[in-house]
């Protein structure tokens, strides 16, 4: 049995959800592993990130989203809208914001409350089988990890864990 | 270890969102792996597709399906609607519609952008332990392969892997 | 290989839906499995309840929920408004209804389909890397054990496999 376990790093600009097409990382990992049949689980362990399975969109938006993925923005919008202001959902609180600032934090940094509940809508992670070596995605099926937060330019790590023989 | 995949063929009708419970057929996947611990995963590789873990609800609408699962398809609903012509999401745009033509498809398949969007939302796989050769799904726990794709009638595969000792 | 199931058992009283931190079972069930590399799974076989990754909001409700798990019932809530009276969703029907009621339950138990909605949407499931025996979840992810279900207390079991070397 093997367990196989990589990263790969992914930035997100500022100011918009980011998407990352991590499918190419994926399949590498798959490879470098050995396994010709398992799973692989693609996992974030970011808290406003997630990991998901789409259709390729082609098409893109003027700030180079797929326009599948803009169309999921955009419901997931109205569900929890984008944070404005203070005071617009219960958290942050005063406790959080405290522990925040002790730790070198900005208060606003802290209001991205809006990307911690659309991406745990979505999940933290995906399993996709793998079988006679091949990652079982479909013909179109693309894997994206997902940065729904907005305030400050990160760099976030992308998951591989390949469990199988 | 014990690395088992098997699939079912899942049919479905044109014109409205599909449920099949595939239980029966991951419980025959967890009997023919041999597995008696571990983790049955299962999987779609079409992403208008989603599986789902619900209680059975009994009662169906005039057009069987499920009670609990026409009420979920209503909340998707008011989330992403019904595609009920061009132009409702950015998604197709033009070079997927380009692609699609030119591989032998309508156009108007294109048309289920909702179906992407509402599948994405419930996930593409689900996991489950394997106990004493046991699947644990407690008393009322079914697994359901849904498309939401209404705009053709098609033919669907849900993947079982069986993973464990 | 190693293939470990622990359970651990929560209370949610009445009247709200709960949220239960089991992050310090999870991190005991991988102790206790002796598994170094692998994936552990946090598992519902509860179809009102989900699990889910969230950052620790520290505020709390007046009730005792974090901050930003009421930020999320709140969304949820717009999608599956809280079951106020029969008929606002199509389940229970009559023959869940007859079969409850046989079976020794209250009418009004059946009266929980908005928890059957929005733990679904969340997922019954998370799956986690364990890297040289820690559990990656970041500096601020939990894991919580939600239950959607208000109108009865309950004792739920969490469910935990972790598989590996």
């Amino acid at each position: 049995m093997t367990v196989y376990h990589a990263t790969t790093l992914v930035h997100f600009p500022l100011h918009k959800p980011g998407f990352e097409d991590v499918t190419a990382a994926a399949v590498e990992a798959v490879a470098a592993s050995g396994v010709q049949n398992g799973l692989l689980t693609v996992y974030s362990q970011h808290t406003t990130c997630a990991v998901l399975i789409q259709e390729e969109a082609m098409d893109q938006t003027l700030d180079g989203v797929e326009l599948l993925l803009q169309d999921m923005v955009n419901g997931l919008t109205t569900l929890f809208p984008t944070c404005l202001h203070e005071g617009q959902y219960l958290h942050p609180g005063p406790k959080h914001l405290a522990y925040a600032t002790d730790h070198g934090e900005e208060g606003w940094w802290s209001l991205n409350t809006d990307a911690h509940l659309r991406s745990v809508m979505l999940g933290r992670s995906q399993s996709i089988p793998v079988i006679d070596g091949k990652l079982e995605l479909g013909e179109f099926g693309r894997i994206y990890f997902a940065d729904f937060d907005g305030v400050r330019e990160r760099d976030r790590k992308a998951r591989f864990t390949v469990m199988g023989e």
